[in-house]
């Protein structure tokens, strides 16, 4: 069994994008510019948000972000979203959510010049992504490709199975597990809450991509031996012996399906770390305007 | 076993849309219109804009035919795009494909605007379908959807099996198909070129839509008891004793296969009539502005 250490790939990501954006600035370019904005002080999200700025240093990046409190407004906060589509300093920014419930998050996400989308959440990057041509990629699928490519997993006639039909996972996954390149070309089964053999499916999966928020939902009954296993859930589960409070658990039970395993991400240090450096891949190609215009 | 008469079904459908443009107009409204763009003189695309134009007229729809020789420039193509956009009588469009190598197809789709885009090629249109926000749906796998309703076939928790991965049949149908919704809600697998053992995959289907333009492909071994089978293949396959030269073959071995299903798709008269209904259908939700504006 070998462990995906997401967080040393993640590592060497940044210090390559670092690198990249050394030689551009050096070169006499622009630094690539995100923002983010952050809405309200949900404790998750300022994590993440904290999380991204850091990121941004460690590649190099210009960062901005940019606060409101949870009261604000709808057309507040379509305002700022027009600046930054027309700021040409930012290269890319990101709104995090969850939003407060009086904004519609839909609305928002198809404010965002998609252009600058590096979140990639808007109908044209969902699409283009869809259909297999160049657009922003979201982090977390994103992420699981670039783990498996860099650990060489074969995945070519494979059967993946994913748990899960997400907008943000499980379908853009599974969207890019089934096309013509590589990671890909697998043979891709989603399964969902309506699904009744679940168990019955993994048991036939050379790869699994769980992603439905259920902790450790995937046992060792439900894995065939030498299974490629990718766990996306980080559900707060209470712990009282963390100064947290909560300790982050997957989809999987680890200690008995790892030994399973051809390969296995842990949660934490798995797929998380990847899901931040997918959206400064993104933001670095949005400097260099590489995918639009 | 009971035949899935498509061709009924879509003349149903096309005088329920009839009767709903008749109310509209005689209520003042505006009479729905289609513009179809057809370039060259490919017999096959000839026919499919003829039976457009005809369904207009059944379906009661204004419709107009702009013709271009095959040397029509990409730029001249692309004018007479924005023209139609621009132009408020206009309610929907699509240029029918393929199109001559020294045109861009993508370059083209995405020229439409996606509020006339009632063939559902544009990426905003995918990605909307793939996130499940109202939209114009592609018309075999809307055409599809419809005849499952239609039959009232039970999809939730069914396993179904989509043969092909195109982006205008496979990969839609798919994430139609494991959507939370009726007809919907099904554990999805999509088999491709890549699958080593589609079979096998097969056997285990409830519901077989078969979709790599592979004729007579699925045969009586790969089909399960019961099973229903959606037929999307319409390969020209040679025939002598045809005034045409050829017929029309589906990716089933019909013959073989239709003793074992609970329901099945003929080709023709299949999905086949079901898809020119879908660009009804989307046309008369343009004409109304019941998707977007």
């Amino acid at each position: 069994m070998q462990l995906i250490d997401g967080k040393a790939v993640a590592d060497r990501i940044k210090q390559e994008i670092a690198q990249e954006v050394e030689t551009i600035c050096n070169a006499g370019g622009k630094r690539p510019h995100l923002a983010a904005v952050l809405v309200g002080h949900d404790g998750g999200s300022e994590t993440y948000v904290a999380h991204k700025v850091k990121a941004c240093e460690q590649c190099g990046f210009k960062s901005t972000l940019v606060r409101y409190e949870s009261d604000v407004t709808e057309d507040e906060l379509l305002r700022k979203v027009d600046e930054l589509n027309n700021d040409p300093d930012i290269d890319g920014f990101i709104v995090q959510l969850p939003l407060p419930k009086h904004i519609s998050e839909q609305k928002v996400i198809e404010a965002i010049d998609y252009r600058k989308d590096v979140d990639g959440f808007h109908p044209v990057n969902v699409g283009r992504m869809s259909i297999g041509l160049p657009c922003f990629v979201s982090a977390t699928p994103a992420g699981i490709m670039e783990l498996l490519a860099r650990y060489e997993i074969e995945t070519k006639g494979k059967h993946c199975v994913v748990l899960g039909r997400s907008n943000i996972v499980g379908k853009p996954v599974a969207t890019l597990m089934m096309q013509k390149a590589y990671p890909g070309n697998a043979t891709v089964t989603v399964c969902h809450s309506a699904t009744p053999n679940i168990k019955e499916i993994c048991r036939t999966a050379d790869i699994i991509i769980a992603a439905l928020g259920s902790p450790e939902f995937v046992t060792a009954d439900m894995v065939k031996e030498g299974a490629v296993i990718i766990d996306v859930g980080t559900t707060r589960v209470p712990d009282a012996s963390k100064k947290s409070g909560f300790k982050l658990t997957g989809d999987v039970k680890f200690d008995e399906v790892a030994p399973r395993c051809s390969f296995i991400t842990p949660v934490p240090g798995g797929v998380g770390p990847m899901t931040i450096v997918s959206l400064m891949r993104n933001t670095l190609l949005a400097g260099k305007k590489a995918i639009y215009r």
